[in-house]
Order: structure tokens, then sequence, then C-alpha cells
């Protein structure tokens, strides 16, 4: 399997360093946060270039303001709940409406990368939920 | 010098097709715009991939809601009034805050690609004002 330093290669944004604990906390695996737009901007507007290592993924989540994902590389998944997953691949675009119960990451078998923000951002804050087990996560292929 | 398919090949979002007339008119040269997040989507947040041909660059404009670009290809500029112009590579984020006066373009002999969006767009349209003038931008090297 690729390596961190031959992924971060073929990216055009950077790799950050590993999330910290108050984000980690909510990711089965490492993930991986670089700051495109941080949060202190005076734009009020953050963007985050996420990367995932293969088999990392967040838990179920809602945004009450929704969420956009640009994908920057590698392969990975978006599944809201009681549909089956879509595979992503780099330049896909991923449009998460307002409190839509949803996952994403990388495959088992690849990097993946996204930059992420949500559309409103004055909406509210990520609710949090359950897991994604491994048990429904290696249904996907 | 490169041509679009060559360059399109190298950008991981899409080249869209020129700019519609009420856009273009805003522009000197020619400019491709592919919409990554609709206008008309739910989200009420949209995204473009703009590309610029080689000296193709926007006239001044003010975003009252302030704008962020992420650059996906190719090498160019952006400036603010007063202010000495910025060169601009593939991965570069260029935060623009409300009202501030500026243009951005591809360099004289460069594609050049950016994602970009308004920080606010409830905050109003685009003000736009005087070309860029080729005196103005040959002083770029």
């Amino acid at each position: 399997m690729e390596n961190k330093e031959d992924f971060s290669e073929k990216v055009i944004f950077p790799v950050g360093p590993k999330a910290p604990d108050d984000i980690a906390k909510n990711f089965i695996g490492t993930v991986y946060l670089h700051a495109l737009v941080p949060y202190d901007s005076p734009l009020k507007h953050p963007i985050s270039h996420v990367v995932f290592e293969p088999r990392c993924r967040n838990n179920w989540h809602k945004h009450p303001g929704g969420q956009i994902l640009l994908v920057t590389g590698g392969r990975g998944w978006y599944q809201e709940e009681g549909k089956d997953a879509r595979e992503l691949h780099t330049g896909d675009v991923v449009e998460i409406l307002p409190d839509i119960k949803h996952w994403h990451g990388a495959a088992a078998d690849s990097w993946f990368a996204h930059i992420a923000m949500e559309a409103d951002v004055l909406a509210g804050p990520t609710q949090w939920l359950e897991p994604v087990t491994d048990e429904q996560y290696d249904k996907l292929r």
C-alpha cells in the first residue's frame, strides 16, 4: 500500500499534521488536517484539506448548514443514511444538504483527500453521532 | 505555449465551456467556467472552477462579502489596488477581504486555474470596475 509521503506528492494541497484530539475522536483511523482558510480568518469561512489514511472514516454526523466536499486525491466513500455508498475519486464534488446523516472516508486500499467546507457556518456546529462499524464498512468494495 | 487540452489533462477539476457573455464581458481574453456547485443548488453556496487562457484576466472588481481562491493549476497573478502583484501557483490560497479592489488572472506565458467562491454570497453582487490595461499587465513578470 502507498505510504503517506507518496500520496502527499500527488495531491495539490498540503497534507497537514494529525488532527487534534477533539476532531480525531470523531474518526476511526488517522486523519490529517490542513487549514486552507483558518477558523480565525476575518472571512469567517473556514476551509480544510482533509486526508484520510486507508480505512479511516469519520463517524456518522450531520451539519446544520450543509457541507461541500471537493475530492483532491485517492479513492473514498460518501454515504447517506439509508442509501448505497457513493465511490469518490479525484475531481468529484459532494453536496451534503443540511441535517442529512452521513459519513465519508477512505477506501480500504487507498489514501483519500478532500477539501471540506460548511455551506453555512453560522447554522451551528456539526452533530457527531455513532461510529461506522467495521461490519458496515467492510461491505464496501 | 501549452494548448487548452494539454492543460486540462493536468488539472484535477474540469475545464468548462467559455463563460457566458454577462461574465466574459468583465474579462480580457478567454475565460472558461465550470460550476462545481451550481448557482441553483439548495446549498446556496456556488463554487466555480475558473480557467484563464494565457494573458486572460478579469477587470478590477470588489466582492461585498469577500472571496476565496484555491489555485488548481498553472501560473497566475493576484493584485490588490496599491500593492505589488502576488504570483500564484498550484496549491496557493488567496483570501480576499470584503470590498478590496483587486483582479486575478493568468500569467502571460501560462494557463491558470482556480476554484473561486464568495465567502458570503448574501452580502451582494460583485462590483465590476475598469479593465487591467496592457500597460499595467505587462509590468508583471
